[in-house]
């Protein structure tokens, strides 16, 4: 995904809970710094638990990288590394986005790569415009969520 | 991808030429039956070609499967393996999407991933409205396309 912003506005969106709370859930809270917890809650629009992450920060490269490990959540998810890198191409912050170490590619794992792609368009109208589509506004595309 | 619509409808959309430009790419020539082939041409608003693949037709399992193999395009594309698995869910027929045997995972492979989603939402769009997004007047991700 291509954004056009300066690699520190699209760094901020990923190392701070405020930004994460902008694009992704914004049920975020912990400490978005290297060892730290962040805690990923997902609510429906009626405010009831659809699910919740806990990830470990990994790496916390400014303006470059992005890691967490996923220590708490549906059971496919935990042990599955997350990662974010940054590279700046003409005038775009490319972001190379994986949701790696699954352990079976399953009917979820397909959930949530589709979800996981409109959360990186997401993720683009927040640092363009400073108006993203985190959970529960987030564009919903099955009968999960 | 989960689709309001039943899978005749989807169907339609993956398995005739009209369908495929509707979502995909307005220039879509062929035969869209087994052991047909399919041309894929991607342009640019001015007209000037992007790129192009042929796809030989493996499966049309009427409301259940579309798989095609490339034959012709990029050399990353070519073997590779396109594959649409349709199922009926509540009011959804959900799409399981995947493109197979790509030999490396490299910037062209997250470009297409991310690409494939966009145009899955141009697809729930083509057949649940009737207005896609097909290229040329696809959702653009980053500096390729």
């Amino acid at each position: 995904m291509g954004i056009k912003a300066p690699p520190d506005k699209v760094f901020a969106a990923l190392g701070t809970l405020e930004g994460l709370a902008g694009w992704w859930t914004r049920d975020t809270t912990g400490h978005a710094q290297p060892l730290g917890r962040i805690r990923f809650r997902f609510c429906n629009a009626a405010g009831t638990e659809l699910g919740a992450f806990d990830m470990e920060v990994l790496t916390q490269d400014p303006d470059q990288a992005v890691r967490w490990r996923v220590k708490e959540g549906p059971a496919e998810w935990v042990g599955t590394d997350i990662e974010f890198l940054l590279a700046q191409q003409d005038e775009f912050t490319i972001v190379n986005f994986a949701h790696r170490h699954w352990r079976e590619e399953a009917a979820f794992m397909a959930h949530c790569s589709m979800k996981w792609a409109t959360f990186l368009l997401s993720l683009r109208e927040w640092v363009e415009t400073g108006r993203g589509r985190p959970s529960p506004d987030d564009l919903k595309i099955d009968n999960w969520n």
